[in-house]
């Protein structure tokens, strides 16, 4: 058996990968009172005292390494930014790998440096260790890792959804996965479509500090929301209705998914993150997240329900079941 | 200007690149009272509290993936674990990220993650967090990044050494990049020669516990000793006088040197550390490194000096400067 693209595309097959051959072979996987390896959330924790250490680690390699809206370095630092923000950690520090293909120009990795600078500041976070090194890949390839700290047991996982609690996106779906189609591919049409990743770790403090009670976040990227909200539910065992005609989408993104049949909800996204919110909060949260420009086309788009363990959602034409996709329509997205 | 192999080699091609490219354009890059990328140590630190987080990540592309004596999943472990080792740290948790070539065997990556399971029991460290790609990469890539733990201004840098300490090796040098290099060209001579790859937290706990005032500690991998011995001379302003009898090389390996001209101290090690310790303590450190199977040949190789600013070595036949290479002599040892 061999490696097959499908297998990293964060769908189901990737899912039996890990399960099977990584977490299959693993023995120590987790820090005692922490969350491991084996939970399988955006990161693992360590308690430390009072505080709780949150810990990612990403891997990106996407092609291409420049693309509208953003490049590998941007997607490299919101990648480890979001995956802690969405613990309800505030991120502390950053660490990058670099492994850089012989040839590669120098004024390239200026710029993807430049962008990493940028974003950083952005976010807030520094970039305290690093690596480099040149080895034989056909592009570059950039690792982040990431520290965050909260308070101990204030970790937010995405299993913690409650019944009742409503669903929150918060903007248009999508944008990430189908710009990089369009650069890929060099479809000849003009587009206005750009990448959304964007550092979340601000808007989602702005929501926790609010005092929303947030159950369960998840930033929806490889396999977009619709493996988010699957993962959501597996963890929970709890079911999700969400409503088509809630989803926030743009136009563009709408009329390229039917053109090329993808399906949207499957598209990955880097500047997003799902909520399951108490519903007494909802509205609150919406309020804030439209208060700050990354959070300005939020919606609620559905419900946490105990009657079934699905993700379920009400068409215009009836109910349809959201399942896990098997690999995402797009590969090489982050 | 395009990117060389020399330039990922861990000489001095690369610390350019790294102070121009990579520090020239990043602002962010320490967190209040800890150490920072700037100070090129082998990790950066957070201060939390009374304790302080050591950070590292390293990324690894060894060819071949499977070499006598480890494998790349070893080495990635022990990359991180090593790190944070070295600054005096006691790790606590893993992360690691693949990037897998499409159309590997799964067979050789369930035989990868059995020799990660294996060190990171060795070492007793958990891995509790995770990302896999699949890419276009000539062969699989695995990024570690690791933390570690340490009191509060506990953190050993390999800045510290002071006049008078006595400089230690904790064994053979040249182990590990003489076995990648003749794994890999397929040499016709029978060789019992493997890499050295091991977790050294252990061993290194052991010389703190013991007492000994250890001022400075180095792996010296990519670069070898004199890589990490011209490391430690820029950083602390001192001079090393070493002398090349007490250098602790195996047969093999010294006469591999020969025959392939090719300087032993400038060969990468795995399962190695050099420490800059008060004098006063050698005899004691050496005591306590030896007693443990992976310091059984450790070695007083010299001492600090103030009168120069080099790494100058004794030889039979007089005194040599030992410089920072170019660039490591066997590329992609780690």
């Amino acid at each position: 058996m061999k490696i097959t693209r499908m297998h990293g595309a964060g769908g189901k097959l990737m899912q039996e990968l890990i399960e099977k051959v990584i977490l299959g072979n693993l023995e120590l996987t987790s820090v005692e009172g922490g969350v491991g390896l084996r939970e399988l959330d955006d990161g693992g924790t360590v308690p430390l005292g009072d505080r709780e250490i949150i810990f990612t680690i990403d891997g990106h390699t996407v092609k291409p390494i420049f693309f509208p809206g953003g490049d590998i370095g941007k997607l490299a630092v919101c990648g480890a930014v979001n995956d802690i923000a969405v613990m309800g950690g505030e991120p502390v520090a950053l660490s990058l790998s670099l492994i850089i293909p012989e040839g590669f120009p120098i004024d390239k990795l200026d710029r993807i440096m430049k962008s990493i600078n940028e974003t950083s500041k952005e976010a807030g976070v520094p970039i305290i260790t690093g690596d480099t090194k040149v080895s034989n890949v056909d592009d570059i390839v950039i690792t982040t890792a990431g520290i965050g700290i909260t308070e101990r047991g204030k970790v937010i996982r995405d299993s913690g959804m409650k019944e009742r609690d409503v669903i929150i996106v918060s903007g248009n779906i999508g944008e990430h996965g189908m710009t990089i189609l369009l650069a890929r591919e060099n479809f000849d049409f003009k587009s206005n479509l750009k990448s959304d990743v964007a550092p979340l770790n601000k808007l989602i403090k702005k929501v926790l500090d609010s005092g929303v009670e947030v159950h369960a976040m998840k930033d929806p990227t490889r396999g977009g929301l619709a493996s988010a909200l699957n993962e959501m539910v597996e963890k929970s065992g709890l079911g999700i209705n969400i409503y088509e005609e809630k989803i926030p989408i743009s136009e563009e993104v709408q009329s390229l998914s039917e053109a090329l049949g993808i399906d949207p909800l499957t598209v990955a996204n880097e500047g997003k993150v799902v909520m399951a919110v108490k519903k007494e909060d909802g509205e609150k949260a919406l309020e804030v997240l439209r208060s700050h420009p990354l959070g300005r086309n939020a919606q609620i788009i559905g419900e946490v329900v105990s009657d079934h363990k699905m993700v379920v959602m009400e068409t215009l034409v009836g109910r349809r079941i959201i399942d896990t996709p098997m690999g995402d329509p797009i590969p090489r997205v982050c």
